[in-house]
C-alpha cells in the first residue's frame, strides 16, 4: 500500500493507493501520524471516495511528531568526499554510526520550494535519503526483530547548510532551518519490499545525475540502526529515520558546487517515486 | 507566577502559585503546552481549587512538544574543563555557539530517578542548566525583542552519557536516552526576573557542591541565542532551550568522576527552586 497526504479543497487528508489503482481518500484518520499509529488499512475501505483531479500531493508527514533522526556518513563513498571537504567536521571513518537529528516544523512535499536563505547560507546542499517510518513504539529491539517495527519507507531530502554545520560545530542548526526537509511523494509500506530494501537511489540537479547508488550500500543497516537507537531511546510510532546519503553531494565535487536559486533537485528511489523541489 | 504540573488522584493537572501563596489547580488547560500557548493566567482564577496535600510535583513539561534545544560549552570555565576531557569532542573556543538538541520522550520531575544504563553508559554526567521556555512562535526575532518571546524559566538537568557522545561523534544520542532530561520544579514567568536573569546556579552530588556559578556568565546570552536560532528556524511556543552548563561537571574533575547508582544530584537556581533526582 502507498499512503499519501493530499490537499483537497483546502483540507489536508490522508489517502491510499493499492498497486497501480486510483488514489482514495481515507477520511477516518485525522492525519498521517494517526494513520501510522493505527497501522494503516488492510485494503482500501469500501465506499472510500476517489481523490479529485485537483488534489495536491503534500509531504506524507507534513508535521512529524518529533525531530527527524538522521545517520551521518552512512555510505562508504560519501565518507571519502565529506572528509575531503572538511576533515574536522565530516572526516574519518568511524566504528559506530553518527546519529544526529533535524527539526522539522513543517515538511513540504513534491513541487514545493526549498528556501535558499541568501545572506545566512552560502553552501546549500542536497542529500537524497531513504526514510524509514517506525510503525510501533520501539524500545530495546533486537536487530533480528527490527523489521516488525517498520511501517514503511519514503524519500527524504536532508537539505543542509554546510557553512552552518561547521560554524556551529554540531550539525543540528545547519540541518534544521524551516523548509530543509522535503519528503515524499508517499510512504510505501514495508511489505512491498524485501528486507533490507535494495532500491536504486539517485539525485539529479537540473537534470544532471549527482547521486547514484543503492539503498543496500548502507554502512550501518536499517536493522542495526533501529537496534542501536532503541537501546535506551524509545522510538515512538511515527518516528522518521533518514538513513544517510550516498556520495555525490555538492560539497564533495571538485570544486564544491552548491545549490542556488532556480536550481531543481530531483530525488528518486525506485519503488517509492520521485521528490522534485525547486530552490527559491 | 509559578506554574507546575502535578499528579493528583492519578491525573496530570496544571497548577499555579502566586508569590508564596498556596498552589491552585488550573483546570482549564489540558497540559502545560496548552497553558504556555495561552500565555498563562493573569492571576489565580476565582474559585480555583487548592491542590491536595498528596499532589506530586512532576516536570513542568512532562512531554515537550519537540526535542529540547541546547547550547554546548556556553560558560567559559566549562570550555576549559571539557576540552581537557576530550579535545576532539569538546575542545576549543568558538566564535559561534554550539547548538544541539536532545530527544525528550518524557521528562521526569523532582524526586524521580535518573536511569544509569549499566552496560551501555560508563560515564554518566550531570549538567545543571537554566531552561528558557518560549511563549510565542519566534521567527527572525531581533536580540532587542527577544525578551518578549520568553514565557519563563525552569531548571534542566541535561544528563549526558559521555562515552556515547564521543562514540557517535555528534552529541545527540548520548544526550537523548529516556530519562536524561529531568526538569523542574516549576516554570517561573519571565516578569519575575530582570533580563537577562542573573541567578546563582549550582549543582550538588550527594551534598557536595560541584557546580557554582551565575546565569549571567553565559558566553552567548539568551537574547542572542533566540535571535540566532530564530533566523531561519521557527521556535514554536513551548520550545525549551537549555542554555548551557557551568564548569564542574564530572568529566572535568581530576580524575573524572561520573555518576553511579545511588548518587543524588541536586540542581538549584535561586528564584526557581531545586531539582533533586537520585540515580537508579
Amino acid at each position: 500500500m502507498r499512503y499519501f497526504t493530499i490537499l483537497e479543497n483546502g483540507t489536508e487528508k490522508t489517502a491510499a493507493r493499492d498497486g497501480s489503482g486510483p488514489l482514495f481518500v481515507l477520511d477516518r484518520f485525522a492525519d498521517m501520524n494517526e494513520l501510522i499509529r493505527a497501522g494503516g488499512v488492510p485494503s482500501i475501505p469500501e465506499g472510500a471516495p476517489e481523490a479529485g483531479e485537483d488534489a495536491v500531493i503534500l509531504s506524507p508527514v507534513p508535521r512529524p511528531l518529533q525531530d527527524v533522526l538522521c545517520l551521518g556518513i552512512n555510505y562508504a563513498a560519501h565518507a571519502v568526499e565529506a572528509g575531503r571537504f572538511s576533515k574536522e567536521a565530516f572526516g574519518g571513518e568511524r566504528p559506530y554510526p553518527i546519529f544526529f537529528s533535524k527539526r522539522v516544523n513543517y515538511s513540504q512535499g513534491p513541487g514545493a520550494e526549498i528556501p535558499s536563505y541568501e545572506g545566512l547560507v552560502d553552501s546549500l546542499d542536497y542529500e537524497c535519503e531513504l526514510g524509514v517510518v517506525i510503525g510501533k513504539d520501539a524500545r530495546n529491539v533486537k536487530a533480528g526483530e527490527a523489521r516488525d517495527y517498520i511501517f514503511g519507507y519514503t524519500i527524504v531530502n536532508d537539505v543542509s547548510a554546510r557553512n552552518l554545520q561547521t560554524r556551529h560545530r554540531q550539525w543540528y542548526f545547519g540541518k534544521s532551518l524551516d523548509g530543509f526537509t522535503p519528503m515524499g511523494p508517499c510512504i510505501v509500506t514495508a511489505d512491498e519490499f524485501a528486507f533490507p530494501p535494495a532500491l536504486p537511489i539517485s539525485c539529479l540537479v537540473n537534470g544532471e545525475v549527482r547521486q547514484d547508488s543503492n539503498t543496500d550500500c548502507l554502512i550501518t543497516g536499517i536493522a542495526e540502526i533501529i537496534a542501536m537507537l532503541s537501546e535506551g531511546m524509545t522510538l515512538k510510532a511515527g518516528t522518521i529515520i533518514a538513513t544517510g546519503t550516498p556520495s555525490g553531494v555538492g560539497m564533495g565535487m571538485k570544486p564544491p558546487c552548491f545549490l542556488k536559486s532556480g536550481d531543481v533537485v530531483t530525488c528518486r528511489i525506485e519503488g517509492i517515486g520521485e521528490l522534485e523541489n525547486p530552490v527559491r
